[in-house]
């Protein structure tokens, strides 16, 4: 269907599985430092997940609407005291050498990483809901990324582990059900060429979110690094080994 | 009084004329690309202050406050006929060889810029009075930015002349009088160590605003350039010579 494709068309022109940050992380190139900003700067963006969803359900006069989407906080926060999205991720950051209270602290988050994921926080609680369910459509792309981040990590990285890395294993469970209701619902609301264009606007603005995020993390943290005012300096919350050439900001 | 000095510390660490892509602007060291590419996402800022100012006004009970504030407005958008910040921007985009039509469709404009300046609307639009009002501060340290850029521009470059510049020198006669009365109000009203570490968070918010947008601007069209995919070129609504060389995105 062509809606469908144009939908498909977006991610393999825009999707961050293309930007030299994921290429370098996949395939080795990182240090830890960056593997850890990378981390530090990533947990905001899972932080922000399940508020970005709650502020959907808070606009969602459909309770059936309502019970399909809720799966999505549930998933990221867990119960209170069994395991999540969220808590699986700061297993990541105790595999990589960071202390997992100072990573929930988003105390070491760029401003351009809160930027870009507040933006899209704010964009599902001002949109009509088609554009806010339309934005959760990267996940379409996601699966392959996350394959390709399990298996590279592995390789290259003596920190990777299934205890480390069973966040995206447990996304591999839990995305492609997310969107499988998420891609039906846009093919079916979006019923004009208007809502079809507004649609595929929102994908696009939800690659930007992502794409973003690595082009501040990499400005900041690959050479020739400019880590901004106030930014983490490779060494706060950080219990592993430092990197013997922690980075410096040019802006220091 | 040692509060106004925190704020004032806070522009001495964090403004932005400590930028890496300010000291090339300022120096003659930008390419017209780089200066136009300013330019273009420089004016998603102005044409989002207003916006920012009818923001606070929205939410200002106090007729004679909002009398004060106003006058935000009116420099920037001028009269139905007469000129404002806003043309007087578009005088600057023509200088430099753009087409101020597509200058002023934003659709040459960075997502990252479109984060970071919609953040502080949002943040006005938000936040406690006198935290909207504090994180207007910046305007304390745009007056010696105003006169290095006007000084540096007439000396390294041929479309620098009082036409194009009329924005800056304007500023020079407005800030003042706009900054005098933000921060009488904001010593004024942070009256606990709380509200002072509140306006104090909102000035250093402020300067992430600012910082994040040259980051961005840097991170795109300063070598090793990586323009994100759908980025602006550095040809399309360019109306004077292409550079010998234009630069190309890593992602294409």
């Amino acid at each position: 269907m062509a809606f469908e494709k144009r939908l498909r068309a977006i991610g393999a022109a825009r999707y961050h599985d293309k930007h030299p940050f994921h290429q370098m992380l996949h395939g080795g190139g990182c240090s830890m430092t960056q593997v850890r900003a990378w981390v530090i700067n990533r947990y905001y963006y899972q932080s922000r997940i399940p508020m970005k969803d709650a502020a959907f359900l808070s606009r969602c006069e459909d309770p059936q609407l309502r019970r399909i989407w809720r799966s999505r906080i549930e998933d990221h926060d867990g119960g209170i005291s069994e395991g999540g999205g969220i808590r699986r991720w700061l297993k990541l950051a105790e595999a990589v050498g960071l202390d997992p209270d100072f990573v929930a602290s988003t105390h070491g988050v760029l401003a351009g990483t809160r930027f870009a994921v507040d933006a899209y926080v704010h964009f599902v609680r001002e949109k009509p809901l088609l554009e806010a369910v339309a934005s959760s459509l990267t996940e379409l792309f996601a699966p392959a990324i996350h394959e390709n981040r399990i298996a590279g990590l592995l390789k290259h990285y003596a920190f990777a582990d299934d205890s480390a890395l069973s966040y995206f294993r447990q996304r591999l469970n839990e995305a492609p059900q997310d969107v499988r209701f998420g891609l039906a619902f846009v093919l079916d609301h979006a019923d004009t060429l208007e809502k079809q264009d507004a649609a595929a606007a929102a994908l696009t603005f939800k690659t930007d979110v992502l794409w973003s995020q690595l082009d501040t993390l990499h400005s900041a943290y690959v050479a020739p690094a400019r880590i901004p005012p106030g930014g983490w300096d490779g060494r706060e919350g950080v219990t592993g080994a430092l990197d013997e050439n922690p980075l410096r900001g040019a802006a220091e």
